[in-house]
């Protein structure tokens, strides 16, 4: 007999079904056991009930705990009126136990995972994993992890996107965050560093003719776990040419628009279309550039979108020299060009950068970019780079657009926020499958830890 | 006017429309210009008339060299009847330019791009990748990676299965190759290592109770180069629980026939289903486990697959000790379990790893796990740890299984490999976007390079 699901058991009533799946629960009523047996898919009440059991099924289910695994024939039976559960998808069936296996029993668990881990220290939760995935809210987060990125290809392969994929391995670039670093084995002295965003190989893809790319991409950034963050994220990195601000926009607003009503249809879109503030507007009106703007912050389902736009290009570092503030790659505004060029009135260019901000979070952000090298060029220079040194870093992007760049633009939405904001979780690793800690390490696998003298020694490096 | 695709112009013969490409070629005929346009989507035949251009566009025309990027505005005509190209999509037509602009320069090219670029020195293709991508193969080669990898997702949707991400950044463990390593910022003298495959996540994924796991993973391995290797490659990671060996393998195969059928429908498969050879049967009749077990070695057409099945579980060391053939992981064949247990008959073990060969190629493989954590700690006392070295390096396994964990089994084709060879290219260099060199360089970004002091401090390690 092929195993179904217990879900699948509503509308069988009177059949034989064949069910695999956890004790979630366990009650003993006298010689009468009512166990909840759990699946991927949901959960069903078992009666087990002596009369109807054999030696082995009577000891199984005497020895059955939270947790243990089982294999459980029976036949599937209405419930009386009284006993219907009617928030219980299978509630109005039950199985009548005829046969009931251990697949695997379970030591006693660390914690419960029949209701919300959220009461249960995190410490604990990440240690465990695998067992807090079991609890009925974290598979609904990675299900629902999975619909909206699905949803994300499909829209974007619909409109005729092609999704690459750019390297993880590659050369450290000053963009603004630390970047992780692995040393070379095979070149001693050299390093490789983990992407802090697939930013260059995106723009060259732009250059290689690709004209609409996007990748689910893993970003990496070794940054203080201050609030809410994470050394690995992932983002929805798209790129398009012979495009202007406006097409991104509208490409942007329309998947996420699409993307609610699709995947989460009892969620409400506040204002549509997005309101568009400037940065300077923001500002002062709110004091941050992510201002949450729904008028009702205690309604779980309202979403209000926003762009913030007109972003100032460059800000004071603390040497008194100009840094981006966002990315050096962006074009500034177009009637600033001009400024850029004569490098004047570098504190009053605005850039083509746009963040799109939901619920008080920046849930994405892009810009069109800088494909004329020398204004690009400028951009450095404005940064304090000198020639030996912008070669040095940017050599690689200035010659690539030499070669017929097209003008190109494109945003990088936030996966895991997104994703925290749709579920109505407080952090990105109620929606990240196995998350760091604040600190960043992996309580489950033990990372990071020592690793053996001659694996330090392949790599020409030593400990100080 | 809205901008379309060359071969968008077929079927608007008499009308008038904008496009945006590349000169791809450039033939003067006295006082009239032929240019091939490329663009994403194809190539048109563009006739620039003096008599129908003004001064502007008349410049823009004699100053377009190859790989310009231009923005031509024209009246889509019928070619006369010798003119027709049969073999080029919009060979019925060619645009007669009305407007002709730069939108951005060329310097000289350093190879051409109108061909196949395998011809070129594989050093410049890699140097400039961004161009080598603009020629048609390349193109084709990366549209039919999104394809081929597409079709796998909605094929494991359609069958219940969840795409879930595993992390990137983790811990280092011996399962065969070495690993690329990252020095912790937080931790003094401790060490991330980037996963070399997602294969205890995706197993913890099932102690979880995710019951059908797949994703489009990531694996780094810092082997040396040799053959065809890249430090990172991809592969289709899937694992599913309540699962025997032919549950795995009938998947797969259907997986397999019904992609070629979508995505290559030229391609034919030899034999249907998969034939299955033993490990001894396949090492005494061909003298390897991966054969080229087509018919007919000129048909660019045919797919050979099988299944070889059968493998020892354990092979010698150097050292006169034990270490598993492929998967510590693997559970042993049914029949061979007792042997596991009672560590005897080691090299006789067999185990239930299962490859897929595709035409003399591995392309993929994965087995039955060892789920009972007893069995699983037997197989690292035959591999040689002390309880000690089992902890530290599996204990994390071994305890996750002992809380109900269910039998599972999965499978890891590589999607480089497949692709390359529904390519029918020579390498898996041809269908990854930036590969990097065969010594593990990328000499397009330049990686690895020297970093700042200041970085390599901050890891707390020193160069030697």
């Amino acid at each position: 007999m092929n195993r179904i699901y217990t879900v699948d058991t509503v509308g069988k009533v009177g059949e034989e079904v064949l069910l695999k799946g956890w004790v979630n629960a366990r009650r003993d009523m006298g010689k009468i056991a009512f166990f909840d047996l759990r699946d991927r898919e949901g959960i069903i009440q078992v009666v087990g009930v002596p009369a109807e059991l054999d030696e082995k099924s009577l000891a199984a289910m005497r020895d059955a705990r939270l947790e243990y695994l089982l294999e459980i024939r029976g036949v599937v039976q209405a419930r009386g009126a009284k006993q219907v559960n009617p928030v219980m998808p299978t509630g109005t069936v039950e199985l009548l136990a005829k046969e009931i296996s251990i697949i695997t029993a379970s030591e006693p668990m660390p914690f419960a995972v029949d209701s919300d881990t959220k009461v249960i220290s995190e410490e604990l939760r990440l240690k465990y994993r695998y067992l807090d995935l079991r609890s009925e809210r974290m598979l609904k987060n990675l299900v629902l992890r999975d619909k909206v990125i699905s949803f994300m290809r499909d829209f974007l392969h619909q409109d005729g996107f092609i999704e690459v994929e750019t390297p993880y391995i590659t050369k450290g670039t000053p963009e603004g965050a630390r970047e992780f670093l692995i040393p070379s084995r095979i070149y001693p002295g050299q390093f490789y560093a983990l992407p802090q965003s697939p930013q260059q190989f995106k723009q060259l893809l732009m250059v290689g003719g690709i004209e609409k790319y996007f990748q689910i991409a893993r970003c990496f950034r070794d940054e203080d776990q201050r609030g809410d963050r994470q050394p690995e994220f992932t983002q929805l990195d798209l790129e398009m040419s012979f495009v202007e601000r406006e097409d991104i926009l509208a490409l942007t607003e329309k998947m996420m628009i699409d993307m609610v009503k699709k995947v989460t249809p009892g969620k409400r879109i506040q204002t549509v279309p997005f309101p568009r503030l400037s940065y300077k507007e923001v500002m002062d009106k709110y004091g941050t550039d992510k201002p949450d703007l729904r008028e009702d912050k205690d309604d779980p389902n309202l979403l209000a979108f926003a762009w913030i736009i007109d972003f100032p290009f460059f800000e004071k570092t603390d040497e008194g020299g100009w840094t981006f503030s966002h990315n050096p790659f962006s074009r500034p505004n177009p009637e600033h060009m001009e400024w850029l060029m004569k490098k004047k009135n570098i504190g009053e260019i605005l850039t083509t950068q746009y963040d799109i901000v939901l619920n008080g979070y920046e849930a994405g952000g892009g810009s069109i970019r800088n494909h004329e090298p020398e204004a690009l060029h400028k951009v450095f220079e404005v940064m304090g780079f000198d020639e030996e040194g912008i070669q040095k870093q940017f050599g690689h992007m200035l010659e690539a657009f030499k070669f017929g760049a097209p003008p190109h633009g494109g945003i990088a939405p936030g996966i895991d926020r997104i994703i925290m904001i749709l579920a109505n979780e407080p952090n990105i690793r109620e929606v990240i499958a196995f998350p760091k800690t604040g600190d960043a390490r992996d309580l489950m696998m033990g990372a990071p830890s020592e690793i053996p003298q001659k694996a330090i020694d392949e790599v020409h490096i030593k400990l100080k």
